[in-house]
């Protein structure tokens, strides 16, 4: 496997452009996404587990039901979420207009949508630009830097990938983008990601391998804890790599994981960036927790110290408190033995030990400072119990998530 | 029912006092304080759900089983938590020193410790204090003071109540004080609390009351989501009131439910005061839901909402970004209609409608900002379903409370 560029439109058949306007109101970005592919697509799809969930959201499940897609139209700036009726036919325009501009079907087309929830949906200033939009399909490979750049909101970063693997002896490629940095935790499909591949894959294994790459990467990401109302993954297979297409039936096969090691690796360095653009984060934190009777139980108790806003609090001050690592854990509400545990911090500056059989041990502050003052840390917990393992990513808490959270609206 | 002064002291027979014995190393704040009464104590406690629980939670767990006590030792400054086999040493030696100097047995003291976790607890300083400390029990009514500001850690302001009441034609006093301020969550007895009343409660009663007194106020308390290792409430009713003793066959009668009624009144006047005094907090939030089908989903829906990362910092910037309400409600795992769900904010500056039936109305922004920028702030929630409501208290999210989190421990 290796990393190439393109994005989303990496793999072979896939357009994509991006273009303001006029959702956004407060700045002068674009707002307006736009991914085609040329070939009708298999598709499989996650949706937020919110029971408030956007009126996008609900178009988009009903759409992606039936496992074909040939485009995704998205906006930011407005999540067109706790909108009434009025909301879901904004949605339903939203797709017919896609649907109208690059004449196909109308349930072809997935929505979606980011941003403040309540507001009615400009949906005006969508007809008003759809035209352009069409227009902005670069046919040159380079319209995911527009589309991308269409989707974001608080965002500073752009997070996108694509990657290149071999199956059946064919070429195949995967590529995505995403959006996401504030309102992530895991529990469900956790932001906006949009995924392509020219890979033949069919419905139910697309399906398996979105599933289960999800519950890795997405799914143990955490921001602020709060579960958006607007969360969706989509990935859309058109085929057009002509490889044996990948199925259910040939799960144990190399192409079969080929393909799940790539779409993991896409997902996983995806929620990796998003952790490291949470909103405000100075920090990615990685907290993996080792030595588990089983990954259920290590991801829950991964989870509870990436979310405990006295351990960000403390990454973000580089201060070594590892007593609030195992109070988060102690009341994640899955059983381990504290008097087992041991945790250590560790980054490119080095690995300390901190604590050793639930208990504390001799260890240099100052080092302990450094390795926690880096970019990326990691918190290593050991349970000295069983032999799985699993890793959550996380970010510090910092002065301006409150800052950007305070005035979100404005 | 009338408030009175002069904290767990108020009630006959209680004498208190706190000093300094050097357990604090950063500040020169008293750190040790001693509560005690003349006679033996019914006594009732809950505990820290917490599965890494303080050594001091253990040995008081233990010594309060029998539903007798006559004293609570506490220190500041160090939790005594994660310190293995010679902490329970040094929470046992703290009970037995306590015990010694009193006279009494070292079952019939409860130890709490609050403070930095996995830390040794210095007992050598609790050795050279206990002289001191009992001494410091103060025959004029007023050591209630010292002994709260000895158990106080990042708090900024003194929390004690007492009330007056009658019952059986006996006047009966309830005294409290409580320290707590961040790693507050509900879902258990959520800080330090101590609690005396002269009145006769017999022991099962004792229990009654206090469960549901803390189920309706401490365990509808959040200030940042963390469940503390060291949690314990605990009510000592020494009986020096004469009354007839209140007693569970009673449960309906006016002396019954005189008691309970001014218990969580205490109890939820500590509860505000706690949550206003969350770390870097600048308002109390009060989220109450009503027309819900029961009291457990509206408290659970009131929960999410008083514990959303997003609605708190909203809460800070004054913003009345009410989607977030309806956000963090839709992940609380309960049910609701949130196409019947109404919004208001509410303050000593008025009152304002933001959703209605789930979706945006009209309303002044400028009007909503004044009411949310007063110090105490209401989050209504009407989910026009049943007539059962529930309130939690909450607190805002600040720079401050990333600020002392950042840093804790130096």
């Amino acid at each position: 496997m290796k990393e190439i560029s393109g994005g989303v439109c990496a793999p072979k058949g896939f357009l994509a452009g991006g273009i303001r306007c006029g959702i956004k109101t407060s700045s002068q970005k674009k707002d307006l996404a736009l991914i085609y592919s040329r070939k009708i697509c298999n598709t499989a799809a996650m949706y937020t587990s919110n029971k408030v969930c956007a009126a996008s959201v609900q178009v988009s499940r009903e759409n992606t039901a039936g496992g074909k897609l040939r485009a995704i139209i998205a906006n930011s700036g407005n999540a067109n979420a706790c909108t009434g009726q009025s909301g879901m036919n904004a949605a339903r325009r939203m797709a017919r207009l896609a649907a109208d501009a690059l004449g196909i079907s109308e349930k072809e087309v997935a929505v979606a949508s980011t941003g403040v929830i309540g507001v009615p949906l400009p949906i005006s200033s969508i007809e008003n630009g759809i035209g352009a939009l069409k227009e902005s399909l670069r046919a040159d490979g380079q319209g995911h830097a527009d589309a991308l750049e269409a989707i974001m909101t608080t965002d500073t970063r752009k997070k996108e990938i694509a990657v290149e693997i071999e199956i059946g002896g064919k070429v195949v490629r995967i590529g995505a983008m995403t959006k996401g940095s504030g309102m992530i935790h895991p529990n469900m499909a956790t932001m906006l990601a949009f995924i392509t591949t020219d890979a033949a894959v069919e419905n139910a294994a697309l399906d398996s391998v979105l599933r289960l790459a999800v519950k890795r990467s997405f799914n143990r990401l955490t921001v602020d804890g709060d579960t958006s109302t607007n969360d969706m993954v989509v990935i859309m297979a058109n085929g057009e790599a002509d490889n044996p297409p990948v199925s259910n039936t040939d799960k144990c096969t190399a192409d079969y994981n080929a393909f799940y090691s790539a779409l993991e690796y896409v997902c996983t360095t995806l929620a990796r960036k998003m952790a490291r653009d949470g909103e405000g984060a100075t920090k990615l934190v990685t907290v993996t927790v080792t030595g588990a009777e089983n990954e259920d139980t290590a991801e829950t108790l991964a989870k509870s110290v990436a979310s405990s806003s006295l351990v960000k609090a403390a990454c973000f001050g580089a201060d070594a408190n590892w007593g609030r690592v195992l109070c988060a854990m102690g009341y994640a509400g899955v059983d381990f033995v504290p008097e087992k545990t041991d945790v250590s911090f560790k980054s490119v500056a080095g690995e300390i030990e901190v604590c050793k059989k639930g208990e504390s041990v001799p260890f240099s502050e100052e080092k302990a400072k450094k390795i926690l003052s880096e970019e990326e840390i990691e918190i290593l917990v050991n349970l000295n119990y069983g032999s799985e393992k699993a890793s959550v990513w996380g970010c510090d808490l910092t002065y301006d998530y409150v800052k950007i959270n305070g005035d979100y609206r404005s």
